[in-house]
């Protein structure tokens, strides 16, 4: 197969200015003090006041635009990568482009989902067209409200999350540079789509057919203990067949950038992968799981904290609703 | 540029069992006799009662597959390519998987949206890895419930829509078969995304924050007019680029396969761009425009009803919500 010589060329990140303490959420749940984060790991979150996602995607492509050193004008397409998007028509890609003050450009616009693997599953889609020069540069955004669709009496899901965007720049690996993707792997068993759901809001429990008795419909809904087990069983096969495609062991790579799904399901993948702390990614602790911004942010946050360097193997792995597993294993 | 070698193997269509003919449109919207067939060109459009966008497509599919003397277990993907999911979370297509009975399956599963040019963008997404290896097989869907976002108060777009799924089985030519893309294109023009909008439903306005008295946020709003004055500016010069890359000429193709936006916006296409009758698919007029289902129903009729033959030459083009343009030259 021919080679994705697909290379990073810069990310970036948005957190929205207000942050939520796990002592503020102790008191709105009427826990005892240090009840929140010890049961998330979350000590700091971000929730939006009336910004968009468009608007936190627009402001972390920014970011990832000036990184790699281009303009807009560089773009060659806009793939929205996140869960749930700011309105149900038209795609939030469109959105993206047009708040990025470039409305009238003809980029094309698309969203890619699989809830928190988007950026995952759009970033290997997008790899392939690049390899055959259908695209030449790339932005994948991924913004995400998760404050949005919290359920506070399900205080153990709701604890978790966080809002926040994260961008990529993706171009093409010139002569003398060696990035390139070595694997990418997906799984997908909708038998558990119940296990981590919003089941209101699309075309089965319409918005317009809203009632307050059946709010928590409306609201994620997560059994967390029983997708965990359906998950545990399938990884380790998942994660052997994706570093036997890839040609390398999970020893070689310099960091693995997870899913940031709990504080708990990172020890256990941890644990269960045999990865040592000083090269796994984990920034749940003052992020929370931002959906599908997690990923592209702990890529972001690697590269930015020194952790992954031109020439060092990386995966991004992770488990998501649907449900999902992935990983993509990469020289960056 | 390696060649796209996608063959179209299989397609399926299902649409629910109610008909709703102009007739009783005009008695519901209290116009006179004939108002709605006049105003749409819509005679019959099918409404959904209690299915689901995963159970209509699981049956398209069903069908697909039949058609293509496939089974499920040739699959290697399956993409969901409609505008609204059937839940915010997970994506649609882990829910088709189940619904199809194969939930344990591992098949991946995602979504691709660009509301009416969803097929057209998964169907471009998805050649590059076909043509890569990656994919042999995949199952595209578009299942659409338009009537559970209509806005009666705004009769000129509410009496356009229809329900409806459509599903495609797309594999890779063999020796002596000449199936393949000749060129796909796609522009985004994210200045118009308001011509053509749900506002409610996704994180801006949440479901879980609707007032009856914003109900109309939460449904389709259309700005006609508008929205071909836009569109109607931009498509010659797109057309004249996709058949510049498809390397043939408009009289060179056996059919054209629009987006069945509206009897009026078809007829303007098929004015502007200069198609005889004889050489474009329309079936607006017994299905209504079944928003994303449009493009893959409008294929599945040209190839069951004779007017699309192994060897021909066809596009399909369409102007989506956001605003898109998109074609794909082929060869079936």
């Amino acid at each position: 197969m021919m080679q994705r010589k697909l290379r990073i060329l810069g990310t970036g990140k948005y957190l929205p200015a207000r942050q939520v303490t796990s002592e503020e959420l102790d008191e709105r749940l009427g826990k005892p003090a240090g009840w929140v984060l010890k049961k998330s790991g979350v000590k700091v979150r971000y929730y939006t006041e009336g910004e968009t996602v468009s608007q936190m995607g627009a402001r972390a492509a920014a970011e990832a635009l000036k990184e790699a050193g281009l303009t807009f004008a560089d773009l060659d397409c806009i793939v929205c990568t996140n869960s749930v998007p700011e309105q149900p028509i038209p795609c939030t890609a469109a959105l993206i482009q047009n708040e990025m003050g470039h409305g009238d450009s003809g980029t094309p616009c698309f969203d890619v989902n699989s809830t928190c693997l988007s950026f995952l599953a759009g970033l290997d889609l997008i790899s392939y067209t690049m390899a055959m020069g259908k695209y030449k540069t790339v932005l994948l955004v991924a913004p995400e409200i998760a404050s949005a669709g919290l359920n506070y009496e399900q205080s153990e899901s709701s604890i978790l999350f966080g809002d926040g965007a994260a961008a990529v720049v993706v171009g093409i690996s010139r002569e003398g540079e060696t990035s390139h993707i070595l694997a990418s792997r997906m799984e997908t068993y909708g038998s558990g789509y119940a296990l981590s759901e919003v089941r209101g809001g699309g075309t089965k429990l319409p918005a317009a057919a809203f009632e307050a008795s059946r709010a928590a419909d409306y609201l994620f809904d997560m059994q967390g203990e029983a997708l965990f087990k359906k998950t545990s069983k399938l990884l380790p096969r998942f994660m052997e067949e994706l570093f036997r495609d890839a040609g390398v062991g999970l020893s070689e790579l310099s960091i693995v950038i997870p899913h940031q799904g709990s504080a708990m399901a990172m020890r256990l993948l941890q644990h269960k992968l045999g990865i040592p702390d000083s090269r796994l990614m984990n920034i749940i602790g003052n992020h929370g799981n931002t959906i599908a911004a997690s990923l592209p942010m702990g890529l972001h946050e690697a590269i930015r904290q020194g952790r992954l360097e031109r020439g060092n193997l990386a995966a991004i792995i992770g488990i998501s609703a649907g449900v999902s597993l992935g990983g993509i294993v990469f020289e960056y």
